[in-house]
């Protein structure tokens, strides 16, 4: 037996989200289906995160414990060949016996992205959050920078996924308007130790409040300190969501 | 009445190509029924070119007469509400009353992109044609080089539409890897006063030959003065083509 590291890009679009349900379609179930259908094992895989239905991924990781031999370019290209093209398995590692995708994951990246334009992009309407008013980046990234620390982000998460502590750090929060984009593009860019349930759609749904000039680019950083969900502002929907990469320190 | 010139993005995945047919679904069809919808009116549109199912489109142009009395910028955002998302109007501008989109037009630019890599791109992948060879771009690009100028284009066009000359200049043809992409992508640039049935489809089916390194970069150029249809590569198929801007000289 061997453990094996994966990272996946998918586009969310069509799925339930990543974790198997009863009946629709979801991320994890479409994976597993795919590496019975090449090792004829049952697996199950471990990610570094769940995502939500209509979140995509650029790097998601996940692990999994398998008796098969195949050499690991052909191991990819046969899951690959077996998997939707909406799914696409990047690299294929050995990992240490005991690796676990979620518990020894050291940071995560996540990108939110912002279309601010009074007509829709036809090719990115399926991975971008459109806004018919154009945004004060500038006062965006200033208010941003206000939430880069540890701190206690309680006012930053959905109900429904207690975490025993909601202190968390995040190391990098920017937001930019990205040269090689179409102009109209806004992208959050945000990596953290670890995220709180919904964390990065309820920051970015703040920040549109002070990108739209509804509040003050003081006001998130008040938010911050009030330690109340209720203060923020609401969920970002979920195709503006990718999850980058997860860092395991390797 | 007055004669409006617009312009159009779509992503013609889900369309049988431009042109009104009876049965499937089609961007023409889909215009018109948005317009009848806006005005009342029952407008026939004429767009510069048809492009072929599966298509897409930057900067497509129409013409069309309408009896509507609408300022410009509340017709386009009506026009956009009925639209399908896939569809959107980018700007109106009232023309000539002998306006013809076709006849007018001074020069076309198409895009096609190319993915060369050996994991296919979950978000790019109904916009390129994906090959799992590294592409020698150099070679490519001289190959296109050659095709430059003022040519009887006959073998590189499909059968069907029959032209009275097929003598073409192409002002611009580069074969590119854009910096600021994913660096998988091949980007194919052609401009042109004209352009014969599927002729930038079968250009790049032609190149793609060169880039593969199946056939020398001299050989494009052979294929243009041998002027037989049989001489050129295979048609590239349609998801990787984008009609990019038509100028009218204005």
């Amino acid at each position: 037996m061997c453990v094996l590291k994966m990272t996946l890009a998918y586009d969310g679009s069509r799925y339930s989200g990543w974790q198997v349900q009863n009946g629709p379609r979801t991320l994890q179930g479409t994976l597993e289906a795919a590496l019975a259908d090449v090792t004829g094992e049952s697996i199950r895989v471990v990610a570094s995160g769940r995502t939500d239905a209509g979140v995509h991924a650029y790097g998601q990781v996940v692990g999994f414990a398998t008796e098969s031999t195949l050499a690991i370019d052909v191991l990819k290209r046969a899951i690959n060949a077996s998997l939707p093209e909406d799914i696409a398995v990047l690299e294929i590692s050995t990992a240490a016996d005991d690796f676990h995708a979620i518990r020894d994951a050291r940071s995560k990246r996540y990108r939110y992205v912002i279309h601010d334009a009074d007509v829709r992009d036809v090719f990115a309407r399926k991975y971008c959050w459109r806004q018919a008013k154009k945004f004060d980046v500038a006062a965006m990234s200033r208010a941003a920078a206000a939430l880069v620390g540890t701190h206690d982000f309680c006012s930053f998460q959905s109900t429904g996924a207690p975490r025993e502590s909601t202190i968390r750090t995040v190391t990098e929060l920017t937001v930019t308007r990205p040269d090689g984009m179409n102009q109209g593009m806004i992208v959050v860019e945000i990596e953290a130790d670890g995220f709180l349930y919904n964390m990065v759609r309820v920051i970015v749904g703040t920040l549109v409040e002070v990108g739209r000039g509804a509040k003050t680019e003081q006001w998130p950083e008040q938010v911050l300190a009030g330690q109340q969900r209720s203060l923020a502002g609401p969920t970002a929907p979920p195709q503006g969501l990718f999850l980058v990469a997860v860092d395991y320190g390797d």
